[in-house]
């Protein structure tokens, strides 16, 4: 084909950064024409609601049949921005079967299902880049599929989730409690009117169960990740991490076992103020790598949003476009380790305990000794009265989770011990 | 060729970065092949003395006809780790003549000469990978390369230099004077015993080059880059920085100019606390970037030392491996923006301005009638009197160099106006 030969370019899904892909599309044509070799050619966008106002949107590109626009055997490129698992994986696998290269921007199915895609475009010889389904403009598919590739990751973690970050930051500044913050939040727009995805840690888990794969070279799913949400973070969490040092964050966290299976988890963790991740504001998301080799290595930048989002969409497009013009092909799913997933209850991690009790002579004996008799050992214990009762903050080392919950049951079931242990991952060794 | 044809490896220079890629390839041996679908096979090493011990390393690898090596028809990835313009520049023309793919921490010749490389390999149909060329173990080269090219960049700055971060850590920290800190520096094997290349900036305008011709889709050479060292920098100045919410850190700064020409430049700058640049530490470098859709993004990691060096050149020789297993090609050069350098004494900043005056009335309205003059608008002033003297320091707003320094050479001019006035870049706007 010539040089002005254009690639035909469909787009399925045309919200915030749909819209914005295309009309970026249009507006950088030269620029984009120069660094792959050959003019973009926006040829159909799929959308549900035809009629809907798009402005700067040709209407004559739109369609609601997005089978019959992704089946389309003269498209170069699609670009997935639905999001969800079904019609998305339908549309996807359509796309690639008809010889398209993909781009993505959906954590959720590649959480779920990335392995059916990833498999169909090797079969059918297309590219998959899906930059922007994890923390937004950061590169960070691309280190890890290709920078660290000659190197061993031992740690991923991250805070990939900007609304609980910005809520937790918000709680932290303000004393306030969850409930009040995220209320704030929806009416800034910083929260979805149903927030379950983000506050649940849905959203950060499918991301985590991404990153592990990439970072492993294993096939890890959403399924895999244990998770817990920030619902439950209450004010006196937040005292409590201050007066240790910390923040909480919620923190998205794959890491090699020494057994060399993998753990992959979403909580909130209190991070010491020290650490790269504590100082990451709101509105960002951040990435932390540490490599046998590379160290420790952090990256962060915008993790939603229009803008951002685009770019890693566009960033994708043309490398996706440069080699269909050369003829070459991008790195495809990577499961030569096929580590599997370290045992639910193995995990380790400093905790610390937050707990009422009586405060009666002794008392802090017992507490000691409880987490002594499930092999915890304990890094900082504080006490406060508060009249005729005692908090007990309790720092341990690193412990296998089993063995910690072990301890806690136990220390709930004693009478001396009011009911409410509250119980939060610390990071760092 | 089958599965299990080796791709053969040759490594020029076996220093401490060399001999510890060395030493990977066999020790990751099992990994490299799965992630690359073939074995490497290392068939030799360039070295100048063949006699020196080297633990670790087969000898009937090692020959000191580089050349001859380089030249080999029969290698399919040459690693050039000896650093300088000569011979290093002859050996990888001849690798490429010889149809090897190329990787190359050289970061003096890419600056230098990189087109010449860049031509030759496009040439040839070769690969010319170098993400250790710049800040060590953090992926910068294949984000600029890649991952933003559907965006546009604005600005790229960065801590590139270790050596120089670390002494600037030093003198902030301990209030000593640059001398002093150089010298234990030297003791500690944080600085070479000639320090030059560090001190005076010249390894951090070469990676300046280096990342202004990514990230501006243009040719930027070594001399394209305004160039100063921290050996002028003062316990003062750091006073001065400190009294100012400011830490100096030598920042290397490529900014798109608003005439559509970029500046690259390598000063010591005051970096207001707030911004993430400021609180990196000593040995770690950074990589600041602004671009129109993704904003601000920031990578951090180890910017110099065997392994983290080593894993972004373990990491280009798998890129590289991989195109050759598949017939694929990595991104060539990209010139088309063909942007000029930003006209000398035409590029923006804020600036900080120290300067002892005679305290009598009148001075203060002089200075600042000066600056007007010169169309500098002033931000903050601060005045303090030391006996019948003052110290008085001026932060401009946004001024271009020329009009600064033409208001600085009339201050001294100025009999009231003591000799030495010191004038620094402050980052922000």
């Amino acid at each position: 084909m010539g040089k002005s030969t254009p690639l035909k370019v469909a787009l399925l899904g045309c919200g915030v950064v749909g819209s914005q892909v295309a009309r970026q599309l249009l507006a950088q044509a030269e620029d984009l024409r120069a660094r792959i070799g050959r003019p973009l050619e926006l040829v159909g966008i799929a959308v549900s609601h035809l009629d809907k106002e798009r402005p700067g949107i040709d209407r004559e590109l739109l369609t609601d049949d997005a089978l019959a626009l992704a089946s389309r055997g003269d498209v170069d490129l699609v670009i997935e921005l639905m999001g969800g698992i079904e019609p998305a994986r339908t549309l996807l696998l359509a796309a690639i079967k008809a010889g398209s290269s993909v781009i993505t921007a959906n954590k959720a199915l590649l959480a779920e299902d990335g392995p059916t895609i990833y498999s169909a475009a090797e079969e059918a010889g297309v590219d998959v880049y899906f930059e922007a389904a994890v923390a937004g403009a950061i590169p960070i598919v691309r280190p890890l599929r290709e920078s660290l590739v000659g190197d061993e990751v031992t740690t991923v973690m991250g805070i990939v989730n900007g609304t609980t970050n910005f809520i937790l930051d918000k709680m932290t500044t303000d004393g306030a409690d969850f409930a009040d913050v995220l209320a704030e939040a929806q009416r800034l727009g910083f929260a979805e009117a149903d927030p379950t995805a983000d506050v649940e840690g849905f959203d950060a888990a499918a991301k985590a169960a991404i990153l592990a794969s990439l970072a492993f070279h294993s096939r890890v799913k959403l399924a895999d990740v244990t998770r817990e949400g920030i619902t439950a973070v209450t004010a006196s969490d937040i005292e409590a991490a201050k007066e240790m040092g910390c923040v909480i964050k919620l923190l998205a966290r794959c890491a090699l076992s020494p057994d060399g299976t993998i753990s992959v988890g979403v909580h909130p963790t209190m991070v010491p103020l020290a650490h790269p991740l504590a100082s990451i504001p709101g509105a960002y998301n951040a990435i932390f790598i540490e490599s046998r080799n590379a160290g420790r290595l952090m990256f962060m930048g915008k993790g939603a949003g229009g803008s951002p989002t685009a770019s890693a969409v566009l960033g994708d497009l043309v490398t996706a476009a440069r080699n269909r013009v050369r003829g070459a092909r991008g790195p495809g799913e990577s499961t030569y380790s096929a580590r599997t997933i370290t045992e639910a209850g193995l995990e380790r991690s400093r905790y610390y305990a937050s707990l009422t009790v009586h405060d009666e002579p002794g008392v802090l004996a017992q507490v000691a000794a409880t987490f002594a008799q499930h092999g915890v050992s304990l890094q900082a214990v504080r006490q406060e009265s508060v009249g005729e009762q005692a908090r007990l903050g309790v720092m341990t080392h690193l412990a296998m989770h089993r063995e910690v919950s072990g301890a806690i049951a136990d220390l709930d079931r004693m009478p001396t011990v009011r009911p409410g242990i509250s119980l939060m991952r610390v990071e760092g060794d």
